[in-house]
């Protein structure tokens, strides 16, 4: 079965939230209280071996780099700010101690970075893969949820989409490939200047960081906010590296259902966009933030829409892992 | 490399307090601030297929419940009271469904005894075995921590010991055993109203839940309290079961290095002994509540005696991961 169908029946009869927890299942974070008016996010991610990254790809530091920044990056969409970090592990033998090392040497720079703590964690023995499950911990005062966006709000995401799918296939097919779309793969760089800005100023009605697929993270915030959308085809901000690798990849799909661009995606309201446009207009967010389409009524809507208003048939809404079977 | 080791080096330099963090790495939990007075704890624990524990051995609904509870059994040793959890797996193709949901059942009733609530999780793909990362958030007006044991403080443990480790022997050697200690082994039963008792009558000094063995817990305690113990190893609460193994079992040596036994091990000073002689002589906890030795000041001394005064040679302190290779 797929991971999304699932979490939907695990997730049934869950409480959404409770005393003591403002947000539980849903989200990017779970939001518990906190301190002061701040409130707490957690978050918890696995990075599994041979699923989510093979050793010949990279070194150590790297894949610690990658497995706590995809964390940092759920915190970021949230509107908050990493504080701790919980690492579970599981080792095989195959794994010698300085590689070991090396991966939460490349986890220390991340924490670092981000002014993170290691608050805690598991170590145990595998047997066979190598497995990771991180928990971060972080606050914020203003929590973007998925669940805000309103019809009339219009759909907005930074950076360019599709050059982490692209630099998978490169490392998959072991091609000669263009070296940075290899690192958008490995290396995310979650966008921390403007997921601060869209939280401290309220700029954002909802927020999602893309890690399944553009359209598949699209759907949740339109799942959780019960609307739908139109996306504009040709306003996607296609990563241009791609078209090194044009005959192999079509560059709108990798865009669309591509995951791990860890971009963010967020929707903003009329006064929200005139605001960013007047208050932001002089900001240097680090990277492009481009218009994609707008939130519609009818939760029944979910289109993607070519330049001249023709519908694209997305077969594959982006990446769900395949988990058991039947 | 042993567990135990690589942690020592991988927290080298980490900081054990920040802003908002109380208490980090060395304890059962993570302390961070709470909601009013209270104070929000933070617990994380892997289950790995085959290292943990094997598909044969029980139903999956079993394997879920255990998982949760080795986690509960933290908070419920830091003095606190578990009340969200978050669920990370990663399931290999020979989990079917039906498996899978009876693991979250599992889970499930035990968090209705407990009235916790599932607060989010992630699910992938896994080549190879199964694996569950669990992180537990809890709360305590009253933290006991591992660090507070000072010199002539009696050291306390409840129920009794060894009876999983001899329950693991059954299910390894699959021999036609004794169910109790099978279930020792696989349903542990946190101490809730023992810990409950002692966190709201502020009548421990140092806690912790025999997770690695008595003799490893009981060290992990004087470590970070920098003192030494003396054990007396008849005053040990040996599991009455094992005696039906006695010629394959060494029941003293189960109950001194055997893990998971998920007992509480506390230490109490004069005070706190004579209140709990005089409030908790008409409580019944569900369990014998044993002294088994005193916490001496030279931090050198870690010795288990018998009646005679004589030394017993403790080869093997409790359960250490074996992980990774040189």
């Amino acid at each position: 079965m797929d991971e999304f169908e699932f979490i939907g029946k695990i997730a049934k009869g869950v409480p959404r939230s409770a005393e003591g927890l403002i947000l539980g299942i849903d989200d990017d974070a779970a939001v518990i209280e906190g301190r002061g008016r701040d409130r707490w996010l957690v978050t918890t991610d696995i990075s599994a071996e041979d699923v989510h990254f093979k050793r010949t790809w990279a070194g150590w530091d790297i894949i610690g780099k990658k497995t706590l920044l995809t964390n940092v990056s759920d915190i970021l969409a949230m509107g908050g700010l990493p504080w701790f970090y919980f690492v579970s592990i599981a080792v095989p033998k195959n794994v010698r101690e300085k590689d070991l090392l090396k991966f939460y040497d490349g986890m220390s720079s991340v924490a670092k970075e981000y002014n993170m703590i290691m608050a805690g964690g598991d170590t145990t023995a595998s047997v066979g893969k190598f497995f990771a499950s991180i928990t971060v911990i972080g606050s914020a005062e203003n929590v973007i949820t998925r669940s805000g966006a309103k019809a009339g709000d219009k759909i907005f995401v930074s950076g360019s989409l599709g050059g982490s799918e692209a630099g998978l296939y490169i490392l998959e097919k072991d091609l000669k490939g263009n070296k940075a779309l290899i690192d958008k793969h490995l290396l995310p760089t979650p966008r921390l200047k403007l997921a601060r800005w869209l939280s401290e100023k309220k700029c954002a009605s909802a927020m999602i960081d893309i890690s399944d697929g553009l359209v598949q993270d699209l759907t949740h915030i339109a799942d959780l906010s019960r609307v739908g959308f139109n996306l504009y085809a040709e306003n996607i901000p296609i990563d241009e590296n791609i078209k090194s690798l044009r005959s192999r990849v079509n560059p709108l799909l990798a865009a669309i259902s591509g995951g791990e661009d860890y971009e963010l995606l967020f929707t903003m309201n009329e006064e929200q966009r005139e605001r960013f446009e007047f208050d932001a207009a002089k900001i240097d967010f680090g990277c492009p933030i481009t218009m994609i389409g707008e939130i519609v009524e009818d939760k029944t809507r979910r289109r993607v829409i070519d330049s001249r208003g023709k519908l694209i048939n997305v077969k594959k809404k982006g990446f769900a892992h395949q988990i058991g079977g039947k």
